[in-house]
C-alpha cells in the first residue's frame, strides 16, 4: 500500500511537471520581459557562430578552432552589457597574458632536451597554476579580475602543454586568438546594440525602487501601530508582509549593488547628462538606505515585541506619529522621484509639516506625564489599568500582560521548580524554556511606557537619518550633475541646461550642451 | 612640471609594487593559512593532468582530447569540497544530457541532405540556445543548476556543431567524456581527500564566530553609551569599531550562508554524531540571528543618535543595563560554545541573574519617574539641567542641545530666510540644508527622555529576540544529535553516549552509536 500510494504521488508529480514548468515560464517572462529578449539574443548569437562550421569557405579557412568562438558566447554573453564587457574583456586579456607568458616558457623549454623540457613544463604548471589561484584570494583581484585569472590559467596550460606535442603552436594560437575575437565580438554586438539592457540602469532603478519601498514600509508601520481594529478592519491586508517586503530589498541589496556597480563601471557613457556616472555612489547611497532600513527594521520590531504598550493608550499620539511617518516617507518618494527624473531634489523637501507633526508629537507626549509614571504612583497605575480595560479582551495580547504583571517571581519560581523536576526532558523542556525570558520581561511594571517611548523615539531616529539620505542623493546629483530642480518638472519633462561642477571636463561639457540643445 | 609630478608618482608606485604585493601575499596567508593549501592543491592537480600530454603512452591513448582534462580542473577545483562536488556533478549532468540530446539530433539531422542538415542543426542551435538560458531565470535552477545548463549549453553546441564536419562523433565524444571524468577524478581526489575544507565546516564556524560577535557588540554597545570620560579613558578603543565589526558580519551574511549550506549539502557526511547533518537550519539559525543583529544596530545608533540624555542621568541606569547587556551577552557566548562543541546548550543559560538585572533595571527607572516628564514640569527641568550643567562641557554634545534647546522656531525661521534668498547656491545649501532637520529634533524638549527609553526599551528587546535564537539553536541540536550538557563538558572533552531523537535512522543510530564506543 505505503509503495503504491508513493507511485501514485511520484505519477501525480510527473502528471503534473509540465503544468508547473508552462506555470513557471510565465510567471519568469512577466516579471521581466527582458528576460526572453536575452534568451533570443543567446539563440541568435549561437546561431551565429555556429555558421564558421555551417559554411564552407569560412570553415576551410579556421578549422575546428570555431568552437573557440561557440565557447566564448556561451560563457562571455550575459544578462546586462556590463556583465558581457567585463567577462569580454577579462577573457581578452587573461588570454592573452597567458599567451604571451607560455610563448616565453615555450622558448626557454624549447632550447634543452625533450626529459628536460617535459620537467620544466611540469615545474612550469605548477608553479604558475598555485600563484595564480593564491593571487585569487587577494581582495582586489578577487574583485575584479577573477574571471580573467581563471582563463589566464586555462588557456596558459592549454597552451603550454600542448605545445610539447604540437609544433605549429603559433598557428594554433593565433588561429584561437581570432576565433576568440570573433566570438567575443558578436557577444559585444548583441549586448550593447540589440535591445541592450544596462548594469547602471538596473542599478539606478533599484535604488529607485528601494526609497519607495522604504517610505512604503515607514508608514505602513505607523498605520499598524496604531491600527484600530473596529474602523478599518479591511485595512488588515496592507499590513506586515508588505512592511516586510518595502525593506527587505534594501537589507539584502549589499552584494548585487556592488556588483552592479562593477559591471557599470566597464559600460561605455549611454546618458546625455554626464560625462562619467559615479556607480559608487550609488553603492553609498545603496548603504546609507541599509543604515536607514536597520532603523525600519527596529520600528518594524515594536510592532512585534511581546510586551505592547495598551491601543488605548496608544491611541492618543496616533495623529501626530501619522503626520512624521506621512511627512518622512513623503520626503523619501521626493527623493526617489528626483533620482528617478535625473533632477536635484525639490528645496521643499523637509517641510513645515514635518517640523508640525514632530512638535505636536512632542506637545501630545507632554500632556500625558503620567504615561511615563511608572505604576507604583496610583494615579498612573489606574489610568494604565483603565486604558488597558478598554482596549483589553478584543485580541489585544498587551491587556493579558498587565493583569498578569504582579506575579513575576512566583512565575519565575514555578517555572524553576518544573524545569529542575523534569531537565532530562527534551520534548517538555522545548515547551516551557522559551517562556523564560517572556515571562521576566512581561512581568516588569516599567515595560508599559517603554515600548511606546521606544517607537516614538525611532521615528524621531528616521527623521534625524533622512537627513544622511538626503545628503547622500544630493551629492549623487551634484556628482551626476542632475537637472536642477523646477516645480512642476516631473509631469512637463522640460530639459534645462545642465549645470556640471567638475571644470576638468570642459570638452564633454560642451559636448553635451550641444545635446541637451538639440533636444 | 605636472606631467613630471605625475610620472615621478607613478614611479614610485611601481616600485612600490613589488613590496605591496609581498605584504598582501603575507597578509592573504596570515588570514586564512589553508588558502596556500588550496593553492598547492590546484598546482599539483594541474601538474597531474598535465601528465595526460607529457608521458607518451598516456598521450597516444587520448591524443589532444587531454585538454579537456586539463580544462575541467581549472574550472571545477574549489576551494571547498562542496563547490567542488557541486559543480564536479553539475559539470558531468549537463555534459551528459547535452550529449545524449545531441546524439538525438544527430540522428535526426543525418537522414536529409547537407542544406537542410545545416539549417536543421542552425535552428536546433537557435531554439536549444534560447530555451537553456530562459531556463536559467527560473528561481530554482539559477540557485542549484546554473553551472550545469552553461556546460549543458557547451557541450551541446560543440557536439552538434562539430558532428557537421567530423564522422566519428561517438569516438570524440567518448574519449571528451573520458577524459572529463578523469579531470573530475583528479579534483575529487584533491578535495576530499587531501587536506579538505568542508563547507560544512565554514558555515558551522561562521555561526559560532557570528555568535560571539553579537555578544560583543551589545556589551560593547552598553559599555559605551555609560562610558565615563573621566574613569576609563584607556577603553577608547575597545568602542565603535568593534562593536560596528560584531554584527558586521552578521547582517552581511545572507548570500555568503546559503551558498555555504548548498554546497554542504552536497558534501558527503564527515561527521560521525548525525546522520544528516541539517544545513538548511543553520541558514534559518543565520536568519534568526539577522533580526537579533537588526536590534543591536538600532542600539549602536542609540549612541550615535542627533539628541542625546545626558551622561549625568545616563549614569543613574548604568549598573542594572549593564548587567542585562552582560547576561544575554553571557547567554549568547553559552550559545556559542555549545555550537563549538556540539552539545545542547546548558540549561542555566537564562539564568536568575539577567531576571535580576531586567528587576533593577525597572526599579532604577521607577526611582526617576521625573526623568519622563516633559520639561513643562520645573522641577524635572531643573533636575535635567542640573544633569547637563554636571556632565557638560566634557566634549559632551548633549549638553549642548540643552541650552539650544528653546531656539526651535526661531532657529527654524533663520534657517528658512537664508534658505530663501540664496537658494540658487549649491554649495552653501550643502552647508546649510542638513541642520533643517537637526533643528527639528533637538529643539523638542520630549527628545531628552526618550532617547534613553529607547535604549532601554532596545535592551529589553534583546532579551525578547535571544529567545528566538535559543530556540533556533536547541532546534539545531535536536535535528543535529548534538550531545547532552554535562557540566565542564567543555573543558574535559568528555564523549557521552548520543542520544537521537529520529527514530527513522536506527541503522546509523548504531553505527555511531559502536564509533561513540570505540573512542
Amino acid at each position: 500500500m505505503q509503495v503504491n500510494k508513493h507511485i501514485q504521488v511520484t505519477m501525480d508529480k510527473i502528471q503534473h511537471f509540465p503544468v508547473l514548468c508552462w506555470k513557471t515560464s510565465k510567471k519568469v517572462g512577466a516579471e521581466d520581459p527582458r528576460r526572453i529578449i536575452h534568451s533570443l539574443k543567446v539563440g541568435l548569437s549561437l546561431t551565429l557562430v555556429s555558421l564558421l562550421y555551417l559554411i564552407e569557405p569560412l570553415f576551410k579557412r579556421l578549422g575546428s578552432n570555431a568552437t573557440w568562438a561557440v565557447m566564448t558566447v556561451v560563457v562571455v554573453l550575459e544578462f546586462t552589457a556590463g556583465a558581457t564587457l567585463c567577462k569580454g574583456l577579462n577573457r581578452g586579456l587573461g588570454t592573452l597574458l597567458a599567451g604571451s607568458l607560455a610563448f616565453f616558457i615555450e622558448g626557454v623549454a624549447n632550447r634543452s632536451g625533450r626529459v628536460f623540457r617535459a620537467c620544466f613544463i611540469g615545474a612550469a604548471v605548477f608553479l604558475i597554476g598555485a600563484a595564480a589561484t593564491y593571487m585569487r584570494f587577494f581582495p582586489k583581484i578577487k574583485k575584479n579580475y577573477d574571471y580573467g585569472v581563471v582563463i589566464f590559467l586555462l588557456t596558459f596550460n592549454l597552451i603550454t602543454v600542448s605545445s610539447y606535442r604540437v609544433d605549429n603552436v603559433l598557428k594554433i594560437a593565433h588561429d584561437r586568438l581570432y576565433t576568440i575575437a570573433i566570438g567575443c565580438g558578436v557577444c559585444l554586438l548583441m549586448s550593447l546594440l540589440i535591445f541592450p539592457n544596462w548594469s547602471g540602469e538596473e542599478l539606478h532603478n533599484s535604488t529607485v525602487l528601494k526609497l519607495e519601498g522604504l517610505a512604503k514600509s515607514i508608514e505602513g508601520c505607523v498605520n499598524e501601530y496604531f491600527f484600530d481594529t473596529e474602523i478599518d478592519e479591511n485595512k488588515e491586508s496592507c499590513s506586515g508582509d508588505q512592511i516586510y517586503k518595502g525593506y527587505k530589498a534594501v537589507l539584502d541589496s549589499k552584494s548585487i549593488d556592488e556588483s552592479l556597480a562593477l559591471q557599470a563601471s566597464w559600460e561605455p557613457r549611454h546618458s546625455s547628462h554626464c560625462y562619467r556616472i559615479p556607480w559608487q555612489q550609488y553603492v553609498k547611497l545603496g548603504g546609507v538606505l541599509r543604515h536607514f532600513g536597520y532603523t525600519v527594521v527596529a520600528l518594524h520590531g515594536c510592532l512585534q515585541t511581546e510586551i505592547q504598550t495598551p491601543r488605548s493608550v496608544r491611541i492618543l499620539f496616533k495623529d501626530p506619529c501619522t503626520r512624521v511617518a506621512r511627512e518622512v516617507s513623503k520626503a523619501l518618494i521626493e527623493l526617489a522621484n528626483s533620482i528617478r527624473n535625473r533632477r536635484h531634489c525639490s528645496p521643499e523637501i523637509l517641510s513645515d509639516h514635518l517640523h508640525e507633526a514632530l512638535q505636536d508629537l512632542n506637545k501630545a507626549i507632554k500632556s500625558q506625564p503620567r504615561l511615563f509614571l511608572g505604576s507604583n504612583r496610583n494615579k498612573a497605575s489606574n489610568m494604565l489599568a483603565l486604558a488597558a480595560a478598554e482596549a483589553g479582551q478584543k485580541r489585544c495580547r498587551s491587556g493579558g500582560s498587565l493583569s498578569s504583571v504582579k506575579t513575576d517571581s512566583s512565575a519565575l519560581m514555578e517555572w524553576k521548580t518544573k524545569r529542575a523536576s523534569e531537565q532530562s526532558r527534551e520534548a517538555e523542556r522545548k515547551v516551557l524554556r522559551p517562556q523564560l525570558s517572556k515571562i521576566a520581561i512581561t512581568s516588569l511594571e516599567f515595560s508599559e511606557a517603554l515600548p511606546f517611548a521606544a517607537f516614538a523615539s525611532l521615528l524621531v531616529e528616521t527623521v534625524a537619518k533622512l537627513d544622511n539620505v538626503i545628503d547622500e542623493v544630493e551629492e549623487l546629483g551634484r556628482i551626476a550633475c542632475f537637472k536642477e530642480f523646477i516645480n512642476g518638472d516631473d509631469h512637463e519633462e522640460q530639459h534645462i541646461t545642465v549645470k556640471c561642477e567638475k571644470p576638468k571636463i570642459n570638452v564633454s561639457q560642451n559636448q553635451l550642451s550641444s545635446v541637451s540643445g538639440a533636444e
